[in-house]
């Protein structure tokens, strides 16, 4: 929050994520040789109105180590396109078969299951070829490819659809809810916190404060999104609620209740709290976000 | 071919399969947390004994350049690694609904739809993982991920996917078709030897003469491809011959005849050995490799 610290947080959220959804826009228009229907398909669902939550954590982590927002921008689009390819992949019938993705139809509904299938596809790939052709110098560019691969590969978030495919087998305890949690969305949390410190060259020290930071806010947003969940309205969470509970999904209000998830949310990000306090100042906007996380409604 | 200069060209590329087949299976040995049986899916598919035709493409390149065949290993098994994703995604009931593929019921066939989603995904992913983590130095891996991206994206491989659901609108014409498989198979064969002539820090010449030999190449051996599927034997093939005509898409014998489309493949191949003639000996892999497009079976 350097660069507005006179904004109030929302003010400044709005304003970013305004500034990410002009950076993925100019990153989509695509040359007159990308076949229209399929241009129209990932912009579909890579320009939905969105929270940027992961774009938000890159550009805020680049800021928090004193480097600036402009040089994170291409990572911050990447860490998106990357979570727009997740969730049309994820909608698809053959996987949680959803009608519905941030208010509008989902991108199968609209185009079809395989031109969905096929701007997810897209979508990963531009995120390399974004990243790889925009982050300098080309070592910090190598890194964070590799980086981004692994939260986006089979152990991590690719791994995470696969453990929901296979349903749970064995003991259902909060060990292994979290275990899933961490490959689901909490590796993809983890690296855009990650890519944002590598692009600023964050110190040492710097580093391992967000590495806790972002491992704490992962899993407080994974929790508050199940209790959200259980007592959302449709209408604020623009996804069908109480799916989860119907599909008989592990969450952590089944496992633990209401009242525990919600004092386990707020513990996690009290640790997040502590964990940038060292880093002075310029961690507010981490810290106004760790607190948003606790009062979302959607 | 200069490692093996002794042996014949059936023996190199047999011994060079082997060899890039050892080095799939160790970049999928994959760590404990990565779910099994996505594990399983994601190997089935990759290590399906196949022609390997890229990987050989990326290390005569490179040995070709006077780089060596280890150290664009990784590059090899990346770009096999985005070829088994796309024939996994193009696979699929919602695309093709193929259920052969080198010889065996393809992946969603055995794993289920979702997981072979999902494998798709992890190879596609893994391929930049693998190019990022070991391609060195890392400017030269940074520009691999782009180059990769590029000839796999929405301009490219997962363009011409989309055109292929589409249908041809307008004009069945030579120069449509010949832009079709530019993007569809073209542009993955010319990443190939791009890839390997970087690794091996090729000249401006020698990079000019493999651009003009990727794309010769690339379109012969989708031609023969096109008369390996009206006259070849699916026992050979793996893959059930005759699809193209059955689902009524546009071929270059549909187009030019059985006779034309032969002798173009000829022309292009003897333009493809012009172009690496001017590269000397080591250049002998490479035109053992162009002559074997007019002769294959399968």
């Amino acid at each position: 929050m350097t660069e507005t610290s006179t904004a109030s947080f929302p003010e400044y959220v709005a304003g970013t994520a305004a500034r990410v959804a002009e950076a993925l826009d100019s990153y989509t228009q695509l040359p007159p040789d990308c076949p229209a229907r399929l241009c129209e398909a990932i912009r579909y669902s890579l320009l939905a109105p969105g929270k940027r939550l992961r774009p938000l954590l890159v550009l805020m982590a680049a800021e928090t180590c004193g480097g600036n927002a402009e040089a994170a921008m291409p990572a911050a689009c990447a860490v998106e396109m990357v979570h727009a390819y997740s969730l049309i992949h994820d909608d698809l019938p053959c996987m949680d078969d959803d009608d519905l993705r941030r208010g509008r139809p989902t991108c199968h509904k609209v185009y079809g299951e395989a031109m969905a299938v096929l701007a997810g596809d897209a979508l990963l790939t531009m995120a390399f070829e974004v990243l790889s052709g925009n982050v300098r110098p080309a070592r910090v560019a190598a890194d964070c490819c590799l980086e981004l691969a692994r939260a986006a590969g089979p152990s991590a978030l690719v791994g995470g659809q696969a453990d929901d495919l296979e349903g749970i087998n064995g003991l259902a305890d909060i060990g292994r809810l979290e275990a899933i949690h961490r490959r689901k969305t909490g590796a993809m949390i983890q690296v855009s916190i990650r890519l944002g410190a590598m692009i600023a060259r964050a110190s040492r020290r710097q580093r391992s404060a967000l590495e806790k930071y972002g491992q704490r806010i992962g899993l407080a947003f994974q929790i508050t999104d199940d209790l959200l969940d259980v007592g959302g309205d449709e209408k604020a969470l623009g996804k069908r609620a109480g799916k989860d509970a119907e599909r008989g999904k592990l969450t952590f209000p089944g496992l633990l209740g209401v009242e525990e998830s919600r004092r386990r949310a707020e513990q996690l990000v009290n640790e997040a709290l502590a964990a940038v306090a060292t880093l002075g100042p310029q961690a507010e906007g981490l810290e106004a976000l760790a607190r948003h996380v606790l009062e979302r409604n959607h």
